[in-house]
């Protein structure tokens, strides 16, 4: 039953690739205030708005995704270099938003719990929008397993901390899981965006995401710590011989909420140490600034490709 | 035999009232870098900058805990109404830092992640500094379960989603769980200052932490939602009856690492609407506006009171 259920939603969204929300209670709302994005249906004419987005893509930082938004829209030949973008969310100081012609940024702060917020806020809009089509991509930081810092993870399979395809959450007091599936073809295609780049080492592997980044990760370097190094090492090679190669905090939700919604989604992490060799993010600020423009070069060379603009 | 570990570290720390960090690797490392905080040992003179804080205030919001440094450090005499305070975070935008004497206040974003990241590096900041005598209080909003909007929840007990006074965590793969004890003197002492400020509607009570805004915190619009309005009128009488009186995303997190470090901690809400009267936050902003200074005013007069100024 659950199936075939599945089954025809499945069918109804790939007919349309319309934004399909799985929750019957909204029809009957008059108004829908996205709170945290200080957004509404009666105040702003959403489909005007957003109707034409068809690359979302998402990141924990304010500033860069702001960073994102000005390189994404040079390179579409939106705007000059370095050209300011109004906030769209500049009523709240819980996320950022910007758009450039298809291209929307949003930041989604640090973790499972902030991301959800975002999430089901965005995943409205772009319902509210009518958009079609729409595919969304993290662009994120990471820790690495056995890489070279530097390197892209795109990942495979969100893994939970037990290494398991799974997003628990609580639901009225039960646990709920679900499947944190994203999109392989996407993922296809970003791979290949790297290798015509050929700028830096690319991988597609399994990402962990856990919910804590010092005791969460096997971190020796948190306020608490109850485990030994040998313990840590154990762990993080566990997790690597799992196929993990970078642990971060906020796939897992994103494949589950965009794949209940029908959303092709993905996720692309430069990996800014090798957990292996340690835990602190001691590189110069410079060299991790060059780090984290390298998700933005590939999902910026995805986009052009999409639109054959390269 | 753990509890008489927990008996000896407990004496410990109450007889010099310093920050003990349950970790015994940090004692071999050489440099420390709060990476999410842009301070380290070697750059910064810790003792220095921070040596003399004896109360910490942690929110949300980054624009939240701006104001409330200027408005603390202006009712304290330290500065005009309204003076600019650098932000000493400012290399960073995953969290802001503001000093104003002995308060400190720091932004944690939403959720427990984003807020153990913070907690991690700010225990380990105020240990390096060897604070002593520190008191840590979160002044945040939440949803209210029964209570006219605007209410201050002063939190009695941090409870998980099954109402049940526990955080659990994943630890190398392993669910851990550990006490999200609050401070019960602290808390009268705060509840005390609602009193003598007789401004606002002040109650203790227990305090829902959840990792989700909506299906985790019973709402009807999220993106996605699974169950009918009368299942989460069920929930939400159960939470009532169990005590619950406010719904928000971090203080079984504060409570269990401030408790594991011997720290005196505290949670102080607003309530922006009563949950069972609905789901969306739809007051006007100036309302939500002055609602948020409310916790701002509570700790301000508690914490003139404590230094024998009010």
């Amino acid at each position: 039953m659950a199936n075939s259920e599945t089954d025809s939603k499945g069918k109804e969204r790939a007919s349309d690739h319309r934004v399909h929300l799985d929750n019957p209670h909204l029809a009957g709302m008059k108004e829908d205030i996205l709170y945290h994005l200080d957004l509404s249906t009666s105040a702003h004419d959403l489909p005007a708005m957003f109707g034409d987005v068809k690359f979302v893509c998402v990141g924990g930082s304010a500033s860069r995704m702001k960073a994102f938004i000005q390189y994404v829209g040079s390179e579409l030949g939106l705007s000059r270099p370095g050209e300011d973008y109004p906030n769209i969310c500049s009523g709240t100081d819980r996320y950022v938003m910007y758009k450039a012609g298809p291209v929307l940024a949003v930041s989604h702060g640090m973790g499972i719990p902030s991301t959800s917020i975002m999430l089901h806020e965005l995943l409205k809009l772009l319902y509210h929008a009518r958009c079609s089509g729409v595919a969304i991509i993290r662009i994120g930081t990471s820790g690495g397993i056995g890489l070279e810092p530097g390197s892209v993870v795109i990942t495979q399979q969100a893994v939970d901390a037990c290494f398991k395809p799974e997003f628990e959450q609580m639901v009225l007091g039960k646990r709920v899981v679900r499947s944190p599936v994203l999109d392989a073809q996407l993922a296809q295609e970003l791979l290949q965006s790297s290798k015509d780049l050929k700028e830096f080492p690319t991988v597609l592997g399994n990402t962990m995401c856990t919910s804590d980044f010092y005791e969460g990760q096997g971190r020796l370097d948190g306020a608490l710590c109850s485990y030994t190094d040998k313990e840590k090492q154990e762990y993080l090679r566990a997790a690597h011989a799992a196929g993990v190669r970078n642990i971060e905090m906020e796939s897992t939700v994103l494949g589950a909420m965009c794949n209940a919604c029908g959303i092709p989604a993905a996720v692309v992490c430069v990996t800014l140490l090798d957990r292996l060799q340690g835990d602190q993010v001691s590189s110069p600020h410079e060299v991790l600034v060059e780090y984290q423009q390298r998700p933005q070069k590939l999902v910026t060379h995805f986009i052009k490709k999409r639109l054959g603009m390269a």
